[in-house]
């Protein structure tokens, strides 16, 4: 299966050049097709409500970039879309599972511009349609009978949760490094990224040796893919994100540039920062304390001066290089692997993750 | 294996008279300390929250009902201990999960006279350590080879998150029958004993009709357990429920002398039960809307005239007979089996779960 011709980083680059994201999907469409099908089929159910709150996260549709990842490592080996689709549909539940339980922390009320279960519903609904998701996902994965695969969904879905409590604990604290972001978006995102090519691959029972560099692969895009988000929250438009820019700072999220001016930041940006923080964290120490109407407006007013300044600080072109060196990494990964349209898809994938960011 | 005895239920009976729930545990006293053992290294992870939050929740104790269930279903077959843990931990686990996600539901404060994870930490907390446990449950069971344990187990996660949204739907909903009562708490509570029984016969290669059987028994007693406890809330004592009685009804959830004294209580009675239900439907419509203390208080005044009403409806002895019916049943399935201390110990726990009720 393996015979890899030593292709450079440079003529792969080349290859896709003139490559649009389209003719990716375009590519898989058929077998994409069979996955979006499944997906519907296994939310399906005898319960009214299960199926409209599951229905309406399907329909509000996303990238399937975990599907993709599946179906494309997938052809490293024996392609059989039957078992293939056995692993994509529960990589794409768990992470539907994992967006509605995130509603119901952030107290998001749309998400890609349609309402979210916990606001069409509510957040006890939509707490129990992510566990029935989870479950569902587990439960088509054990139609392949291979237990390596169940382990590692199951292993993922306990990393994500840490991931989460980390999120969380770590809300507004100003004392954590950059190995302490970088730990918490392994497990919130890239995780998930790097099974996905991995299963395809361990599905289509491709060479060890592929397996383990295809979730590299997907691990370093994931990393790519998350700093690239958090970089998108602080610089988008409003419109294209959906929610307002900067919403991660405003709910205690610290991301990459945050952490770059905690600890490289002017001596007054820092102090700012750290004084918004510390006062957030004081107000906001446990959900059920929220502040009044009048606080709120205040901090506010402290929230936009202070966005400005992480804005300004260096840490957008920092975590735009971090950003850009992960995906190096990929590309390095990609090396290794036989040449074909499907590594160029990956190549592409890499690339087009980077450019969200410019 | 099966060499069934033909005993009679009176023989049966005579036999359990003298014995006590303490002796049950005492004859599995050492395969419980190492379901303990594996319960507690089963959620020991490098991770600080989680590992106090679970650890907390272990810690809280219980009834360990459902690996004694699988341990004494495990006697009908090869009984092996390093296998059957691999089950008894996941089912104990998913418990756990569940007891977790309901706190975050129902707001409580303490569970066992202990706080609740939501109350110590909070309910995103809360939501993620009850994720966390339900992904290391399947992760558990899959270290045993039989891909149809994962799928039973998967699938009551499944059928579990129906009952809890199910309960949610009919908050306060006065136009719900016995057959909604029943599926729901087959769902919430009778599935999770049938397959604490079944599997332990599974795992231990029983013969197929005993493991039939023993889930048989298991969802009777679960079904018997559950309308016992939703009696106990009724006309409990506070200090031993841990709780105020009444709380389901305070909180909406219509269990079955509820819905008997809806059907048929007297003219008043119903009038005053219906006129409550749809007064506090329309003012808790959305968790989000939450009635002022003072409204808060009108209510319950109302809640206290109506639980004297289901009190005193014939709802509780209706209640009472019906567990008594699903006990019958539930003997009737161990009659089939093979004569010896598992049966005992199986009867025993049948009319346990009957007399907790008196």
């Amino acid at each position: 299966m393996i015979n890899s011709p030593k292709n450079g980083a440079n003529t792969m680059q080349t290859k896709v050049k003139n490559m649009k994201l389209a003719d990716i999907y375009k590519s898989l469409r058929q077998d994409l097709r069979v996955v979006e099908q499944e997906l519907s089929n296994s939310v399906r159910s005898d319960h009214t409500e299960l199926n409209r709150s599951s229905a309406h996260l399907l329909e509000a549709g996303g990238k399937r970039l975990r599907p993709v990842f599946t179906l494309l490592a997938g052809q490293f080996g024996y392609y059989d879309i039957e078992r293939l689709k056995k692993v994509a549909v529960p990589l794409e539940l768990i992470h539907m599972s994992s967006l509605v339980h995130d509603d119901v922390i952030d107290d998001a009320q749309t998400r890609r511009g349609r309402p979210t279960v916990k606001s069409k519903w509510d957040s006890r609904v939509a707490m129990y349609t992510g566990d029935y998701l989870f479950a569902r996902a587990l439960s088509i994965a054990t139609q392949v009978e291979d237990p390596r695969i169940h382990q590692v969904l199951s292993r993922s879905i306990q990393e994500m949760c840490k991931g989460e409590i980390e999120q969380i604990r770590d809300f507004y604290n100003p004392d954590q490094g950059l190995i302490r972001y970088l730990q918490r978006i392994k497990r919130k995102t890239a995780l998930l990224m790097a099974v996905s090519c991995q299963l395809g691959a361990m599905v289509a029972s491709a060479d060890e040796a592929v397996v383990r560099r295809l979730r590299l692969y997907g691990y370093y895009v994931g990393m790519a893919f998350q700093i690239t988000d958090d970089v998108l929250d602080l610089i988008g438009d409003e419109k294209e994100l959906g929610k307002p820019a900067g919403s991660d700072l405003r709910q205690g999220n610290i991301t990459l540039p945050v952490i770059y001016l905690l600890h490289y930041g002017s001596e007054e940006d820092r102090r700012r920062l750290r004084d918004y923080l510390s006062r957030r964290r004081t107000d906001v120490g446990s959900e059920d304390v929220l502040p009044g109407q009048q606080l709120e407006e205040a901090l506010s007013i402290g929230i936009e001066d202070v966005l400005e300044r992480v804005r300004h600080s260096g840490g957008i072109p920092y975590a735009e290089e971090m950003s850009r060196r992960y995906l190096d990494k990929a590309l390095v990964c990609l090396e290794g692997l036989p040449s074909g349209q499907a590594r160029d898809s990956l190549l592409f994938i890499a690339r087009f993750v980077g450019k969200r960011s410019y």
